[in-house]
């Protein structure tokens, strides 16, 4: 048994300095959460004040990108997007050469294979990231950040990168991370504009939104069941319907849409997903599961 | 410590007779459900083949719909739709005074207020029901089964009801159910779509579905914790954006249009998704919480 000399090599692993470049509600959220774990933190924005509440926990607040970049071997950029990114840091590009960029900026995968061929022609590594929460969530443990491209990148940063959130390692093309986070953003938005559409419908009968969300969250989990059945069916292109087929869900969205327009609640998200709906079945999936309706996504509308 | 006469009364209450018209994949299902715990069960289909696996586990069959009614004080009716439970039920109208009927076939609010209206003329008891589950899951007590109308009526059938899932009541209005159960399965084809959207543009680059879902049902997770501050705000009316915006939300989603069309996937959903926030943003609702999208939702898109 070896507990002390464990416990003090783990003592003597000082926390990793950490350059944050972009304070908007994310960035200062992410510089907040490494300042918490006792990372020495250096921060930039293109607004300056904004370092303030930062500088006074103990952030050291840099005159330029570049002297940023330059004092820690990890920079993390969380900025509004990939041009502001350029913008900040084509400037300070030399002094990237032998560090590590990790770039949690929302973007498109093609974005993050051109960031990471612009980083590797500076000589940085680079890593990819998207963050699956709000500002509140980050610093917390619980919360989901997404990484593709180089694991030994992530391995060499993963303290500092747990300070953040647990992180989620999607594979080594490096727009996995933005392929994932527009998907599930994707599923965020249909669920949520599903569910206010079901709060607005209730609510014009009287029913309180705080009523009607724990009976929506329960039965969201009946429904991440059904995803569960549905994926291996999405695998396999098999889809059979022997638990509710396509053509019995047409039939009752039309009670949805009856009752929604008699409270002139606005119909547009029922209608298309009805109508996805009868695309699928278009292409033959009336005795199919509801997994069948990828059939149809996968088809741009316009084509038949 | 009455522990013997306890326990002998609660052997004594057999379970209740109990009748179920219609035998399709969930009206067998609801059968098979009551015919487990040991209720003598008569069934009654237009189709009287359907009933066969049922009368081999014990369930008796009824020659027309009148002679089913009255061989129970309780009759479960789950077919297509209303026209058709009309069409079963008018010829045996006179059976049903005295008894009860618990309807869980898919309606509208205004279908479950006639239907009681006809139910009391004929002197009958009437609750009115909504399934959230598919077939495989009734049985299982986990299920929730939406009430509305007379808690009375309820409670008197409670163990037989409880036999299908967990009866969850609503309140004395009997179009609740029907209006939550429209409002739950908007719910759910909106986050089913959404979460093929994903499929199939992660898919596009190789990621298999059974690799997405687990990560996209975790996100639900999270997703479910932004509704439950997000009702808080409904019922206030009040939006305070100080998560995320919005202005943030319709930026971020052009990557998500962005990725689908590069690969081909039908980008129908997120565009309606975009216009019901940029909707959001010409009423004011820029700088608020995603919540505010109801604003939208509450006025049908003709109007502005
Ligand atoms: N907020 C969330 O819930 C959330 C969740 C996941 C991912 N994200 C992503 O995180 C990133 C930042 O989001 P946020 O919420 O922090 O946004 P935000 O509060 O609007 O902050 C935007 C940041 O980008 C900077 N910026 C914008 N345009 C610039 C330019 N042309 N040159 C230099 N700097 C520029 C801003 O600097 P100034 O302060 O000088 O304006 C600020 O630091 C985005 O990609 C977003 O999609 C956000
Ligand atoms: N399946 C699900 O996952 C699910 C979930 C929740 C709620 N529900 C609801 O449960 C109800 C039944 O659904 P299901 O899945 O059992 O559908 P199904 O398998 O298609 O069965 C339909 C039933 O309705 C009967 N029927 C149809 N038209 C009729 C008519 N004109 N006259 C007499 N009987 C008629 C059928 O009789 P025949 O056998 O003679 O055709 C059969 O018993 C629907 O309201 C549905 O929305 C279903």
């Amino acid at each position: 048994m070896n507990a002390a000399p464990q416990t003090a090599a783990v003592q003597t692993a000082a926390p990793q300095a950490v350059t944050v470049i972009g304070l908007g509600s994310m960035g200062s959220a992410l510089a907040a959460a490494l300042l918490e774990r006792g990372h020495p933190t250096t921060v930039w924005n293109r607004s300056p004040d904004k370092a303030r509440p930062l500088v006074d926990r103990g952030a050291r607040l840099a005159a330029t990108p570049e002297e940023a970049v330059a004092a820690s071997p990890l920079t993390i950029a969380c900025v509004l997007d990939y041009d502001a990114l350029r913008t900040i840091l084509d400037p300070a590009g030399p002094a990237l050469a032998g560090r590590t960029l990790v770039n949690l900026t929302s973007g498109s995968p093609e974005q993050a294979h051109a960031a990471l061929a612009w980083a590797g022609a500076l000589g940085a590594d680079y890593l990819d990231g998207a963050i699956m929460t709000t500002p509140p969530g980050v610093g917390t443990g619980q919360m989901m950040f997404l990484y593709s491209g180089s694991l030994a990148t992530l391995d060499a940063h993963r303290p500092a990168l747990e300070a953040l959130g647990e992180p989620v390692y999607l594979g080594t093309d490096p727009g996995l991370a933005s392929l994932y986070d527009s998907a599930l953003l994707g599923l965020m938005w249909s669920t949520l504009t599903g569910w206010l559409h079901g709060a607005a419908l209730t609510g014009a009968d009287g029913v309180k939104a705080t009523d009607f969300t724990p009976l929506a969250i329960r039965w969201l989990s009946a429904v991440t069941g059904f995803m569960t059945t549905y994926a291996s069916q999405v695998d396999a292109g098999h889809y059979p319907g022997d638990d509710a087929t396509v053509d019995v869900q047409i039939a009752t969205i039309d009670h949805l849409l009856h009752a929604a327009a008699g409270r002139g609640v606005d119909n547009a998200l029922p209608e298309l997903l009805k109508s996805t709906m009868e695309r699928a079945k278009a292409l033959g999936h009336g005795s199919d599961s509801y997994a069948s309706v990828i059939e149809a996504l996968r088809k741009p509308a316009g084509d038949a």
